[in-house]
């Protein structure tokens, strides 16, 4: 199984529009990559803090696809790679962090 | 539901015995951490690679704890934090990215 990581780095004074990443990208995004037999889950997140109590957290929201293969993925989000990224300058201007892994252990 | 995530920055030169804290380091965490009532769900994983094909990972590996409340992985995290935190040098010297996240979305 991999998870695929897109962070949305928090830099000082970035535009980030929560209610539309959550109720409008997201929702179009989970519906077009959950279509794929490889789809295993999606979590999305906001970022509340850092480790010291009252830092801030080092990203603003984070978004994490479960998907049985690499592959399986790719063949999920290319079909859909344009439309989906032409979006994303309609709720940031944040260039995201984006990560493949391997789960090695989910208990 | 909230995410505390752990993320190993990929810094050149850095020292991560992947076997050690997949094999010894988190199971020993989990035990501890799963423990409590608040656990919901653990996931260890290893950087792949970045968006780019060929590209290096952001970070050399991820871990997720799944809690109901912050306060409940505080209040499991705390009873054990010198143990777990003096077992990190037995298998990286990266400093971690630590942060707390709010779930608004699991599907």
């Amino acid at each position: 199984m991999i998870r695929v990581s897109i962070l949305y780095p928090n830099n000082p004074g970035a535009r980030f529009d929560v209610s539309y990443y959550v109720e409008t990208h997201m929702p179009m995004s989970i519906k077009l990559l959950s279509a794929h037999p490889g789809f295993r889950e999606v979590s999305v997140e906001r970022g509340l803090g850092g480790a010291l109590p009252g830092s801030a957290p080092q990203y603003l929201a984070m978004c994490h696809f479960l998907f049985t293969t690499v592959d399986d993925f790719m063949s999920a989000f290319m079909p859909n790679a344009e439309l989906l990224q032409g979006d994303i300058s309609n709720y940031t201007d944040i260039d995201p962090v984006i990560q493949f892994n391997e789960v090695l252990l989910v208990q």
